[in-house]
């Protein structure tokens, strides 16, 4: 990437809406912006778990200030990344599809582990080189993520779905700091990140650092207080608690430190930090400087070059946690590659990479049953933790594993995408080539696409040579019958 | 087992239905009495994959008959397992339901390997004993089963979509016997079965067995020819094809040794050998006397004990297989036994084993993602391969894995069914009591069944020793809210 490239992201949290815009000088990426709404999304999902209108128009109307910003940015140099309330809200395409075309760029919702590793990139990006073990806690406004990790590899994520927004309606819903609210609070947050022991337990990590708002917050109040800079203690908690209880409530709470659109999940924010420190024996915390946002623009970086793409090396870990025949995984994305390059148009090397993955991954269903694996496949795809991914991205590299085989017409996909139905059929073509497990002979063959058409010629010895193959390729026309695209297998 | 004690196996196979009752004697099981009757339901699936309503009444009339016979019979004493066209069938419930009430017994829809697994014990156990290594082929009516195995152990398995009523049908619609329409129905199979090339390989097995219809038949035919008994060569074969050409017709072949009601399926069974004998290499194949409905008798013995009922190797497989932490899975099983034990009629030990193992897959989902876990375990159960279940235990394992946690009102269960929802609750409350992955105290726990509520008495030292626990606990009550079921928590 070339020096004094503008690289952008937009968090879109629970709590607030973020813009960070960096620029890339050799290396490392300095703030040239950064805009914060507080749009408290998370608060607007109604009991059916449906983002209200209001909740929606909130955001939208957000979206398109920071779009403002954005215009003229290349789309590879902006991540809109969102996290929990859109994981959550069932009508969340409908906010996504206009939120999207008002900011201008896609908006990707990620996983819990996702958001947990992006994070630890911000964090680590913005901290001094160390070797120390770090321990990250990012209580955001619906879900808190655990991470184990050492200079940028973040070991251990969790995601769980306690937060300051969600806890705060629920255990403080009028404002009222009572011991007993804080105390069933604390208890409930417990109850559900206490399995995070097994794994993160006191001596698996040396240094504990909190990210994000609620850390922010109660760091810039125990300071206020006189504490030292950016340090959470013990002791500071419990004073802190104090101060609340003495308020008895978060209207009346008068705080240096405590900003406005803080004091509504203060509450919350701090039992769960508090149920955190007692968990895991925390006795002091870090305030870290890095966030999601900062991850998500450290990502763009990686992401350029396919050596540092973290997704190569997710693909080969489920690969490898899934136990797929490597070889003939392998066997599949050269064949589907090389068909794929004779069709596509210049400047598809993007596309030729989700390809490669879909095809590394076609069998990946079979851990569970050979029988319908490829149904198989795209539920994992569409459920798994995959580092570097996103939901929609990952949706997508299953629907090509679910239509690797059966009818095309079948299959629920855009195929007036030509880029879609190219990557499909050289899948499709590669998966029939490879039918008994061994590597075809490909090199008289050509692929190419005409609007509405491909073409595949194959040499004329072929069906003589090769019924089985052939028998399947008279059977991949007929799947393509009734679809937007004819195959036309012409023997030379 | 008793000596003397008679057993009963129905295959509702996709050409036939057969009936064999047998009596136990010194570890053994004698043929008693064997009926068959050609139903051919493989042929009555419409283009949507629906059973006709004529399919369907053949196969009621045929159960009915059958009922007649079993009368009497202890419900632990029979086993009635169906295959392919049942799994594929979309409107099998409405076939399954008035079926085992007519019969008298459930029906177990079983998948495609553990039919391969069934059919292997059945050749096993009527052959005589030997070290050999196995290949042992069976080419049903819809399916078609390739067995490795040695002793009484099916070390690979596998089931392929291929068949000789489906093959008869697609490939000899009208019965007419031409080259074309051979070389077209062998390619396709070696087509689907080519891929087992890769592990039923020539040098793989030392002696290849073939089990069921097309076996027998083909073998009937070449002794009547004047082969060896018993014996398939590929020149037989070579012979055999000549003679279905020569005659045009399935109407019009005239064939010592040919039953009439395997006249309209011989092409496609024929086809199928072929091409099996092609693509793994054999030379000769001898006709095996046992099949899935022995498999099934054996089945029935090996299940009378925990120690030989293999579905807790397979339990613990997929544990394996799926990477869960099994201390946990222990701790959990163990809690939720104990629980059940306090409160079960006796006589439960049946429904106690099945919580166990329900206890011991409630986290097999993990491999997948720990979000919702408890929704991909239950996916995984109702899609994996399982030797020694049927389909419809591993769904109810799924259901048990699903409603771990959540509202039970959601879960799609019949709590009116008392034993299941003392597995349920006694699952839940284990999963909750063991929250962080340490094992509870609850020797001064008691859990009780009344219809309609469970009461559940701790001490009164609890709620304030482990308030996470009795958090959760609370919120158990909450969980059982508005089902038929009340849950009563009493500290003593």
């Amino acid at each position: 990437m070339q020096n004094g490239t503008l690289l952008a992201a937009v968090d879109l949290g629970s709590n607030s809406f973020r813009l960070e815009i960096g620029r890339f000088e050799h290396g490392h990426i300095q703030r040239v912006e950064y805009l914060k709404e507080t749009v408290r999304q998370g608060n607007g999902l109604d009991e059916n778990r449906n983002l209200t209108q209001d909740a929606m128009e909130r955001g939208w109307a957000c979206l398109a200030r920071f779009a403002e910003r954005l215009a003229g940015f290349p789309r590879e140099h902006v991540r809109a990344v969102a996290t929990q309330t859109l994981r959550e809200a069932r009508n969340r395409e409908e906010f996504l599809t206009r939120g999207s075309a008002l900011l201008g760029y896609p908006i990707d919702v990620v996983s819990g582990v996702e958001e947990a590793r992006l994070i630890y990139q911000g964090v680590a990006h913005m901290l001094p080189q160390s070797d120390e073990r770090r321990l990250v806690v990012d209580i955001g406004g619906r879900s808190t993520e655990f991470i184990l990790g050492q200079q940028f590899s973040a070991n251990a994520v969790a995601s769980y779905r306690v937060g300051s927004v969600a806890w705060s309606s629920r255990y403080f819903p009028d404002g009222a700091f009572t011991p007993q609210a804080f105390l069933a609070a604390e208890i409930a947050a417990k109850a559900v990140l206490d399995e995070a022991l097994s794994v993160f337990q006191r001596d698996a990590w040396e240094v504990a650092y909190g990210s994000s708002g609620t850390a922010g917050a109660v760091g810039d109040i125990l300071t206020a207080m006189g504490g030292p800079k950016g340090l959470i203690t013990r002791a500071g908690l419990n004073a802190l608690q104090e101060k609340l209880l003495r308020a008895h409530s978060a209207d009346r709470v008068r705080m240096e430190g405590l900003k406005e659109d803080r004091r509504a999940v203060i509450g919350g924010g701090i039992s769960v930090l508090r149920a955190v420190f007692d968990l895991l024996e925390i006795e002091e915390m870090q305030v870290a400087q890095g966030a999601l946002r900062q991850g998500a623009l450290y990502d763009l970086l990686d992401r350029e070059q396919p050596e540092t793409d973290l997704r190569n090396a997710t693909v080969n870990a489920l690969m490898q946690r899934f136990a797929v025949d490597t070889a003939h995984a392998e066997r599949v994305a050269a064949t589907a590659c090389a068909l794929f390059r004779q069709a596509a148009a210049p400047g598809s090397e993007r596309a030729e990479r989700k390809l490669e993955w879909a095809a590394k991954l076609h069998e990946v269903g079979c851990r569970i049953s050979h029988s319908d694996y490829h149904r198989h496949g795209a539920y994992i795809l569409d459920h798994t933790d995959a580092a570097g991914f996103a939901l929609p991205e990952l949706h997508r590299l299953g629907i090509l594993v679910l239509g690797q085989r059966g009818k095309v017409r079948k299959l629920e996909a855009d195929l007036s995408d030509a880029s879609f139905a190219l990557q499909l059929i050289c899948l499709r073509l590669a998966v029939a080539l490879c039918h008994a497990r061994r590597a075809p002979d490909i090199t008289e063959m050509q692929l190419r696409m005409e609007p509405g058409t491909f073409t595949l010629k194959i040499p004329s010895r072929w069906p003589q040579a090769f019924p089985q193959s052939a028998h399947l390729l008279q059977e991949e026309m007929v799947a393509w019958q009734k679809t937007p695209w004819e195959l036309c297998v012409l023997a030379d």
